[in-house]
């Protein structure tokens, strides 16, 4: 019985931070501003990594001071540990009356290769990190969402077992994270692998506390949220117009495209809450910002049949 | 329970004949050995359409007859009427004793203004000359597919009742098809869509009679493949690299990308006879062979890998 699925969209962070073009931030306003018009309500803004390691994002603070307030929309911000938190704080603070819904979203790998290379950690010392910093930004009064990337598969270690994503999830959720994001970071999944992954989690949590992140790099991604909808999954992450190369593999496609993902739901009888309409002249927008073909096909085709 | 799919190649006809580049008649022959030669066991390789509606593929005939011997491979060229078919037949006598495997397929529309405009001729008058054509195809000892196109969505009807394509399916199978493929001609079908024409057709037509021919011009087309696998469809048509665009939206993706749908069965365990690292080796031979860069995602995700 098809019902609401929240679209997740990550195209101003996530995908913005893997492209090699940087906008401005005036841009990267209007293309927030489009999203939300759209009607996403879950609208990953930004990161305080540091610039050095992601000078893409570097304008975080004047980004967070500016979100569009909109209604129903939560903004979604990356805090890699407590300074990038007190970044949070402190520009949430210059927005005074007009700040708007944000929440956190922190990070780690499911995979002990991919998260030494990523995060210069331990498995065991990015928890330990996390233990402290989720319950820190929920005393800030912002709610917390974990990613965990590598669950399906490492660029180091190849495949990853479920029961490493359902160890660090379940410490994750214990520590006040709302919702654990499980990431495809390399695009590998198959909707057997996704279901595998999944069996494993829903014994121990309830499927709203679970969002798929899945990656179109080899074409599955759709495939892997049908496996994902099968089995009562409602939180599916995308970014605009496919924003966002595979890190690991330069050239290739990288996160799912939000037109994609939104034409299948709504083809399938899920209510959304997206203009259709509006989210192609978003795609529109992003891939005149970043100056590049888009890999969306959705958006590739919407374009061409209404310029025919 | 995984088991046996076919991977049904139609790169070579399907693909080439919506490609701006006319390729040479030696550059297809090698591309057709390079997909044998991965374990492809069905390989559509031409069609005997006149050269004045697709001259991408006016060399049908010296391709028939040099087609290279390999064992368990068919080999299926598209044949439009009865000047088609002894054109056919007149090839496959040229081969003599090298004649290779080869067997036919005819074609129509499930809507009615599809049917007119690509065939100009009624939906009913196609039948009419196909349950001649086809028994004609077997008085000469050729086993015939059928091709049913916009099944999912007409480009100028919009839906297609799954009423229409079981109508015309049955028609074909009584004159002695042994296989439908259903096809996306436009890439519109999502798996709700998917799921309704499989429930309806699989009520009067066995399962290894049924193929699905789904395009991936919105990204749907392995989500589509999963809603069949799980209705017991184990035939699926693709293009090596998604050769061919959109003929209804130039600049779109058409086809089901080969090495797509390959990694995604083999990820599932489905076992399908192809060679994953010779597939994309014909990719890449595909890709220089029509000088563009093919949109097959799984295609460049390895390329990039093993360039990097």
């Amino acid at each position: 019985m098809p019902g609401h699925v929240t679209v997740y969209e990550v195209g101003p962070r996530d995908g913005l931070q893997n492209e090699a073009a940087s906008l401005s931030t005036p841009d990267k306003l209007a293309l927030v501003r489009a999203l939300a018009d759209a009607g996403l309500r879950r609208i990953e803004a930004t990161s305080f990594v540091s610039p050095r390691w992601i000078p893409q994002l570097a304008d975080a603070d004047p980004i967070v001071s500016a979100l569009p307030r909109a209604e129903g929309v939560t903004y979604v911000v990356l805090v890699p540990n407590a300074k990038g938190l007190e970044r949070l704080v402190e520009a949430l603070r210059r927005a005074g009356d007009t700040r708007p819904e944000v929440a956190a979203a922190v990070f780690m790998s499911a995979s002990e290769s991919h998260n030494r290379k990523n995060l210069n950690r331990t498995v065991a010392e990015s928890l330990r990190e996390l233990e402290d910093l989720v319950p820190a930004a929920r005393a800030r009064g912002l709610r917390v969402r974990g990613y965990v990337s590598t669950v399906f598969g490492c660029p180091y270690e190849g495949a990853v077992e479920p029961e490493r994503a359902a160890a660090v999830a379940e410490r994750l959720l214990s520590f006040g994270c709302e919702q654990i994001s499980l990431g495809d970071t390399i695009g590998v999944a198959t909707p057997a692998g996704t279901r595998r992954v999944l069996e494993r989690l829903l014994r121990v949590v309830p499927p709203d506390q679970l969002a798929l992140h899945m990656h179109d790099t080899r074409g599955t991604a759709l495939a892997n949220v049908l496996a994902g909808l099968e089995l009562g999954i409602a939180t599916f992450d995308a970014s605009i117009g496919g924003l966002g190369g595979c890190p690991y593999a330069p050239g290739a496609s990288g996160n799912l495209a939000t037109e994609d993902l939104v034409y299948m739901l709504h083809g399938m009888g899920y209510e959304t809450g997206v203009d259709f309409a509006k989210l192609i002249a978003a795609g529109a927008l992003a891939q005149r910002l970043v100056g590049r073909r888009l890999p969306g096909k959705t958006l590739q085709a919407e374009l061409a049949r209404t310029e025919a």
